[in-house]
């Protein structure tokens, strides 16, 4: 940690910061007098709370953390990529995983007929959500464990592992006793205590970023997951919130590389909800996949102008069959990094 | 509701979306051959579902949602301003309430001193944190249930109704029996089943604007607690996220009157949280103030230097006291709107 | 134009919205009374003014245009793709166009060998900045004129046309000497009177789009040039501002996709002006071209750590060349859609 | 400036970045080993491309400037707040300015009544726009040199100076014998040689912040100026882009205290732009004077529903009449710093 001070910045104003320093067992100060700041480095292991301490000090201009916050989530820590192994699907590996679905659990033919046609189709986990976050408290929220049920039928008739949303602390046993994959919604991103509540359990789980979270945030949830002991944590970038509003969010498709040299975590990517439009699911998939991505996360409904929810950006059986060839076309393409990421520290080709 | 189709659009495509509005009970569709574009009018009571719908059907360029998805949480459904009592504290009248205290409950002194120096200076409601929301697992994360008696200890002490938060639904009956209001904190604004929650309890309910909601998102927040029957809802608007980082978020000053113009519900500022720096506190409470907020929500610390969370924004008891002064001199010069603000039909002066 | 009131408004403010609306030659209102609302539809040409005039008439709750404000730019105005040729290079049809070249001209060497190791890799069109803008006066700016003639020394040796950045409607007929496309850089997607005076050239326009521009305000730009006559406009998406600062601009990958609905003008990608790291911009380069990008902006350097500016998201030669291996690889394997892309009236499959 | 590296930086790479270092005149590195990072401080004064050169260089994970980029426009180099005299009304002083008019200049009647009114309600600097930026080719663009001339009528007439928008770096001269203060609008930000162009005039100028700039680069556009010698600057926030529509853009109340606290010259608030909303310009211009503001930009307008631009947020003579009792009203309640501003080294109290 660095601790800049104004150059003019009093004697007892400098010794202050030093003396609080030391006081914390295993750090040191160093100080330097630069030309127009004093700077001060902290050597040792930083405790969380010593940037704010230091912050409010006199003299005490800004405070640069210089280590990241987040250990169990970093590459730092963890230099290979991490796989995530759900039944005999592997995310994280070479191949990329797709998990299609429809946005809520309507009724058993509904759930069986899309479960037979993504997977004829290529997807590898099905997808669907049985309790539903709303906007509106007068919208569809789902069919609750009814639903689970549905998802679970589904998974028998076809052998396809499920994903399916967890929204309360209170709900996590019972969504794990169906749930292959426990997802983590963007809008419950920093529910702190459902995130300790899935680091409990033995299940995979899926970390959508929240629409407004800096990548260190997001990395700060799957570390409270992971500080529970559960190491399988998976990331998916859903889009983020920004002035425009064509789309319902912004894909931030640059997050796949990013994450993936900040993490060892498999990172996905979600074309549906960033865009809200069926016809911008497909290129904005192929970008996702093109830009390195472990999989995708994709609403198909049979018929989704009757859709309960989200039917504008669900795809057809037929746009998702269509989707997935050029998925595979691309993925063929793509010259996929090795298992290993080179560290950041890499030397570029001349 | 508009629904707007291209002026090329098929016969058979005009027909399917004259057919569907038909379908729905009580709805019939108006249509209008304009120079660039059909334009269908829906005339009725609009279904939250209607949207999605009409949107995906062949020839619909865009659908236009022409009432507002929140009734209970309107103006238009409730004119004149609701006043939330808390004790007998009137919160949404004329006087604005000023509600103060540390970020974290940490001990019996710190509570009982920090309580005594915001009333003498003129408080009305105590905040403080006992179940913490924090970005990183290795932050203290508050004293839980022995943070809530210390709250009441200091309750007793000063008779300061206690405002506090509560993150997990399962935690509602016990955080309700010691807190006068509970807080619903800008990282759960979207967590409906905490909402649900806080809904069938009888105690006033502070939301917090998420740091990336929109008015209306934030206003359905607001309807998802009222829709439960309780009514006793004030807002508190705490700095939106932005690219600007010098701050840790935006206040968004202009909300204070939007959301007087949309709502009825008293609405509040949390300049704490939303600057992030001490010396800022005071100029943005202030702006609050005359741009008519109902109150405040501040940080004090007997020794910010020292506190568990959230030093560096936190005021000491000096600052506070002096902030107050200022507070008072700004109410009495602003004209304060009558309870009833003038329909956004009104007529402005010439 | 939809004009929305209130239930309730008085009788003579209906009147007054009608009677404004009668009042402009050619235009008739269609008055509604819904449930909620009154709604009155202006059908007719719209004049850009009418927006203004009625929303701050009493009784006016909103203003809803149902036409996009871009005519010359827009789809619906130019079904087919259009195709700028830049010498024999086509752009905007089933062949992406990499430009490329260092930020800024630094000298004949530099400028020569970038040229030919580009060309040698695949790209088609040769850039570098001779008018740099830059946030600091203290920051080098380019070698202007001296740029202009070392970019034409490149182009003579190589063969390769050349796209430069135009900053001051003064220098336009300057840069157009020796340009071959006139670069509109994102700073001055606003700057109206360089749009004008661009407009007035017979050159080939590339429109970088503003970091904080909506499309419609993009588009909007276009639009600009496309008055004066200037048909030959191209659009490139290159980042826009939002919370994240890990990387300097969030490219939105989506809005590939989106323009291409919108407009029927081409539509490049800067990934690294985007993502301003190195080693992010071939698999954002990746993910442009497979969402279906018309071609690629990107920076190379003979020598990034010795670049004068933007060295650090500079490729080399060797850098560059695996990117030109890896896109070739993904144009090969995405569909491109045929030039004439579906209305968004069209059916989807079943 | 800190130089942050790997832990496990190869040695060889240790010495490059030290040997970069050396080569600088007058710049010198110290390393320092920490537990989880190397770190390696430049002291001296670091030259502007520096940042660049390091964070390219192999095992460098992150370089963090110390120093600010802008000298002139910083309180550093200026503890004393700037005070900016335009004829004998003194801008930055402890007394708000006033500067108000219509968006644009129509007539000569509508210029001398608007004002006689603004000056009898308070004004000190009348405000008109004669070039004009529209995001729409097809608005009106303002009446150019005969609007000018039209303001230099109605300064004749009321003996108040004019300030009034500048767009081109061709008409800086022009404009500057009509204007007291030359504007840079928001989208002209960076726009570099209109910012020299004013720069090499002895005129004030107002310099709105970028829509989407960091405090950082809006004081850099300050300093743009102030390099050519012309250090009557002043600064005004007008509203940033974020996710909320329902205003136009986002005022951020804060931007005043903090410019404040890094920069000395006066910073004024447009509620007017920021809100696009009459009914909102007086309490977000009664909160900006709360927040410190040295002034205010309001659009007036004698018949807002004719303008020929902006009509919606231009208030009335009236509305403009109350609205400056409140103001006064104000500024008589708030306690206003002194004219130097405690440094961000002072203590706070206790």
């Amino acid at each position: 940690m660095i601790v800049v001070m104004a150059k003019d910045s009093a004697q007892v104003d400098l010794d202050e910061v030093r003396r609080r320093i030391e006081n914390r067992p295993g750090l040191q100060p160093q100080v330097f007098h630069g030309v127009e700041r004093i700077v001060v480095g902290v050597l040792g292991s930083i405790p969380p709370d010593l940037k704010d301490e230091m912050e409010l000090l006199p003299g005490v201009l800004e405070v640069v953390p210089i280590s990241k916050p987040y250990k169990l989530a970093s590459r730092e820590f963890h230099p290979d990529n991490s796989v995530v192994m759900v039944g005999d699907v592997a995310i994280g590996g070479s191949e990329p995983v797709v998990m299609a679905g429809p946005c809520s659990v309507e009724d058993e033919e509904q759930m069986v007929t899309t479960a037979r046609a993504v997977k004829a189709a290529g997807a590898r986990i099905l997808r669907g959500g049985a309790f539903k976050p709303r906007t509106s408290p007068y919208s569809f929220r789902g069919m609750g464990i009814e639903g689970l049920k549905l998802l679970q039928l589904a998974k028998q008739e076809t052998g396809l592992p499920i994903i399916t949303e967890v929204m309360a602390p209170g709900d996590v046993d019972t969504v794990a006793q169906y749930a292959d994959i426990l997802q983590i919604g963007t809008r419950n991103m920093q529910n702190y205590m459902l995130l300790d509540e899935v680091g409990r359990t033995n299940k995979p789980v899926m970390v959508k970023r929240g629409f407004a979270a800096p990548y260190e945030e997001w990395l700060l949830a799957a570390e409270y997951v992971m500080s529970w002991g559960n190491r399988q944590v998976m990331l998916c970038e859903r889009g983020i919130r920004s002035f425009e509003h064509y789309t319902r969010f912004t894909l931030d498709v640059a997050a796949i590389p990013v994450i993936q040299r900040l993490s060892h975590l498999p990172i996905l990517a979600d074309p549906s909800h960033s865009t809200g439009k069926w016809h911008l699911v497909t290129p904005v998939a192929l970008a996702a996949i093109a830009a390195g991505a472990h999989g995708l996360l994709v609403e198909v409904h049979p018929n989704p102008d009757l859709a309960k929810c989200d039917g504008p950006q669900s795809l057809t059986f037929q746009n998702f069959s269509s989707m997935m060839d050029q998925v595979r076309a691309v993925v063929a393409a793509v010259q996929r990094e090795p298992v290993s990421v080179p560290s950041p520290a890499h030397r570029r080709g001349r």
